[in-house]
């Protein structure tokens, strides 16, 4: 890193994790620096925030698009904004900050529409901007391995991908899920979905980064389970990849159990691999002879692409926040090398805009294919 | 028992594990012994089982037919005939077997279609004697337990399940599946289907015992994956069962790596259990707040009408073969209980004719969404 | 099998579960059938078995001395006897069957004392029979396959093995184990040793079968932990082989939630061994380069010296049952192959009274070296 | 946090990983800020790493005798340090800053011999100076919940404690362990023990965290296992607790294929308790029932005692880095609370000297024993 990069914040404040995480992620390698913020839509809460992280209070802003205007404006202005409020507002936000000329990194699903997603790509890339969608999973050592595994035909060509992501957190009537819950299951908030675009959607990605397969086509059945709700919060997506091979999502909220459940299942014509990402130190693959053989982080099993990444020696388990930050260390390597002059297309490594709309175009055609009473939906018809 | 009971076998042969092991299950209690046979089509391998198992060479018969004619005619007859060939050849033994007077155990699936299997449900009932459809794995106390927690709702409603059986061993096309492989893939012997009948059925009998729902309808993908090939070797079905919960079944014959690996994962409103058949001396069950507890066949935790099963104290592992004991030491038992008119229908514990005719409705049903494009099919309408 | 044998045995009756599976593994391969028998002290019970079993009441005899004598004389007499009593009843009981001629099997410890292994030894080698000790765990097919890959060298030299068996069943003041767990914790029944005796024995006879490595010396600490006992129900024992390498047994009653957790970790110069009798149908070895790899019983992976073992395909657990039984079957194959002269040391696989005698020199070896001190006490004082 | 805490390291340059992993630890609350240091022998390396940290170089200092004496002068000099370099030289660093005023945060173990550690206890005292021994393990949320488990005697009393460390990198005669591995086995630097000192002080610790159990006298048995090696790499120790509990620890550093694998199993008279530092984001619970309960960190199962220092939610993994930083951040909180006046005894929940000097004279009981012919050495004795 040629320099320590400023960024700043939309959302994060007091009452959810998820800001709290990000900053910390960031502050593992320190590439960036807080420097900006609208932690909260009441200005006590962003200014309690501000306070904890030692930020100068008057760049704890009123509204994203006064903070938009004023850094883009500054000689230290933030290099990137990180937008982690629920999904409803995010493309408003994203916008502005790229009409501001100011790198993005946005919370998973970026849009609430597919349409959104492709106006924010084609901004971005006017603006000749970076912009990163946190799809943290992406991060893990052992996620990147298994890429590489797929990438090199170590299992062989990809036929049968099993993946599924569920939680239990929504699994009761008495809505105890929360302020989070809440907003996900309100359609005035969250449109047409609820889990298939929280869950689904990591799914769908993790599934496209891990194989590299395009999804040609799916049937969707969006159930509807805990009385009272309106929209999905089980879902089962048939997918049928480009290469002909055959995929099956599941996403739900009412397992109850699971937390964070997301696992992939990648059989090839050559070998399986399994990977989980509650435990995501380790990958098991099986060879054509059937032998199991489980690779640990910190190996010189894993591909060099993967394991740089670790920043601590095997059995010293990393975990989420590692993963996020790992997401950053790139994204932010990547902000300093195209200053310096040094980027290359294959420097960049995390899950841009065109994944994020990738996501959405997944949401709308399973959309549209429960809607139609769950027929195939070619991805090319979104 | 009040008596010990003769049985006879078709098929079984030198060239499989299943007549042999059909035969050590019956063994582990003792409830019959063997006492006629047609193990093989080559008479000379017919004739080699007979020695192995010290049967009498005068009831080493040539063909089934000859068999339940002259063994319905005598005093120490046969009480029940196990027949183990492979699918295609079932009915008419079925059949043979009934119309003379015999009671019939029959491997999984019972027919190639529907009709058959409803024809020998009826006849049974006509004929007033029992048929056992070996769907092994319900065997197992950890199954009969779920089967009992589910019963007593105490997961609450079932919402959703998801169940599969995945195999590895069709994977490549060398067709290294030997004799099975090369009956099984072969449409003039396993008819529309190959991957479904032989797992899906057993999917299907494990939800329909475990939970009781009942099959409203299914969407079926059948895929042909390996190249040559003219059956299905991967299939995932959709379904939604009568009570509205939904369910996924995947089985795949070319999931390298997987060797038996029937798992059932039950999602209620106020838990969930999770029950894998190679790891059938546990069952993993979790309650609303959360909290997973692992439960051992052996431990006073597990229901009495499951527990009564075991064989051996806790720790002292049980497999397949006690699996399929049980199935047989229920059979014999009822038969026994017929006879001195001790039987109530309670007692029966096993997967009967019903269950083995609507395995092969699934089966049809699934082939016609197949068929149709991946349509809804009602099992109504099969 | 040149013929089906006879076989007797003495104790097994209906109050524990013992005799029962002795009767079904050997019924497994049913190269033997059960001839004659005292199972129990009271006649009435003894007859109960006898009709369960099936045995002629004839042979149904008073005490095992009348079964002996009567034995040897008939012509059809047993080949061999079966000892599943209480192991202080062994001795006499093992010498009165070798002494009439007849082979034998008995239940580990094979007696209370080392003087009186070694005089069976040599009464059997006198009288020129086979003997076998049930130490049942290493039947199992992977604990064969674990013993061939250190004979092999596979993991090069043996530096360290950690061996454990606890179990949970005596750890109340109550006493809920029952009748065994009484005469086990009674010092006029079970001598000076409960628990090293039971379990201890099977950690070293494991250690001994599975690595070949002979023990130099031991240091043993005998703790009674449940308020109310006399005798031992948790003991460490430290060790050192003859090769240089350590080995730590953990041998427990009052670990609760263990049942039979046999467990067995061989750290060699170029890699690792872990095996778990509750896992039996796996085992795990590390490389020097750390990737752990898993072998399922059924594939290629498994030397053949083991596999030929198993009865079912990978997948179709075998369990107990199938190692008890695994016991018998070279057993009662050695019987035939020396009646025939097609006999070779190389082929008898079981643990004989040479490995049952090991078993009590270790554990007068720890009870010397508990009584002075923890102490290192060197297996040729005993 | 009243304020943010200026911090300084002695050791942690950029050869290693454990420096930078302190660094980020500490970033996770952001408590305090890196603002001196003596990184490395090298001036050039220092540098590098202040650089990279962004630390005013005039505050990167050429030894920590220069370094305690001028950041004590500053008004804004540090308020404590962190020494992270081997242990040899841990001792005079201690000193120096513990008289410079400053309070100490010391890697384990902490010193070289027991009399050192009482020598810097004392100085703590008398200088009324905060000083925590990372023992990183006991950072985990799952730790402190056992610790709590164990205080409310949730497992009734504690009879058995089974506790291992074991490692595999240096196996091999090349001593491929690196710069770590070369000042570990050579008796220059690391004095009389290597893998006692370095995990044996872990699993002491973690022991005497987790169940408040005081050792009254330790068997060791020190192996040098690795031909062409001096010092222990691989070490038994038999415990007895005050309590008249029993314990056995072992550690090694040949295990191949064993990580960071510190293990804890506590048996008590209700209960079990198993908890895997690998594992560290669940906690095994066995009741007097036998059933098995996996308790999930987030959970409200979890006392609020070790929630609270959890910062993602359930199935969010936490790892390593979140078990050191949570050390960090309740020295942080507790060095405020003391310059608040709202300091209270209860409130530190960090390993601190007293914990360091018991694992000093658990080391220096095992050498005497190891010496001395493995026999028992009370801890008073030392």
């Amino acid at each position: 890193m040629s320099r320590k990069l400023n960024y700043g914040m939309i959302g994060g404040g007091p009452d959810g994790f998820i800001g709290a995480a990000h900053r910390r992620a960031i502050q593992l390698d320190g590439n960036a620096v807080l420097a900006a913020g609208v932690f909260s839509r009441s200005m006590e809460k962003s200014v309690q925030i501000a306070k904890e992280t030692g930020l100068d209070s008057d760049r704890c802003y009123c509204d994203y698009k006064e903070m938009a205007e004023k850094e883009a404006q500054r000689e230290d202005g933030i290099d990137f904004v990180v937008i982690v409020t629920p999904n409803y507002m995010h493309f408003e936000m994203c916008r502005a900050f790229l009409e501001a000329g100011i790198h993005v990194v946005c919370d998973k699903p970026v849009t609430v529409t597919y349409a959104q997603a492709v106006e924010l790509q084609k901004l971005a890339e006017e603006k000749n901007l970076l912009f990163m969608v946190t799809y943290t999973y992406m991060g893990h050592v052992t996620a990147k391995h298994v890429r590489e595994m797929v990438r090199n035909s170590d299992i062989g060509d990809v036929r049968m991908v099993m993946a599924e992501y569920p939680q239990g957190w929504l699994a009761f009537e008495d809505n105890s899920g929360g302020k989070q819950g809440a907003w996900r299951c309100d359609p005035e908030k969250s449109g047409n979905v609820n889990c298939l675009g929280d869950l689904g959607t990591h799914v769908e990605n993790a599934v496209a980064m891990m194989t590299g397969l395009k999804i040609k086509k799916v049937l969707a059945k969006m159930d509807v389970v805990v009385p009272g709700r309106v929209l999905d919060d089980n879902d089962t997506v048939l997918v049928e990849f480009e290469n002909g091979a055959s995929g099956v999502y599941w996403t739900s909220q009412v397992a109850i159990g699971s937390d964070n459940a997301l696992k992939v299942r990648i059989y090839g014509s050559k070998g399986t691999i399994l990977w989980s990402q509650e435990e995501s130190e380790k990958v098991t693959v099986i060879r054509a002879d059937g032998t199991i053989t489980e690779l640990h982080r910190g190996y010189e099993s894993i591909y060099s692409s993967a394991s740089k990444y670790g920043r601590l020696p095997a059995g010293h388990t990393e975990g989420w926040l590692e993963a996020m930050g790992n997401l950053y260390r790139n994204f932010t390597e990547c902000i300093c090398a195209r200053e310096e002059g040094t980027f290359s297309e294959d420097m960049a490594d995390y899950p841009d805009i065109a994944y994020g709309a990738e996501g959405l175009a997944f949401v709308e055609a399973c959309l549209k294919s429960s809607r139609e009473g769950n027929v195939w939906i070619s991805l090319s018809d979104i």
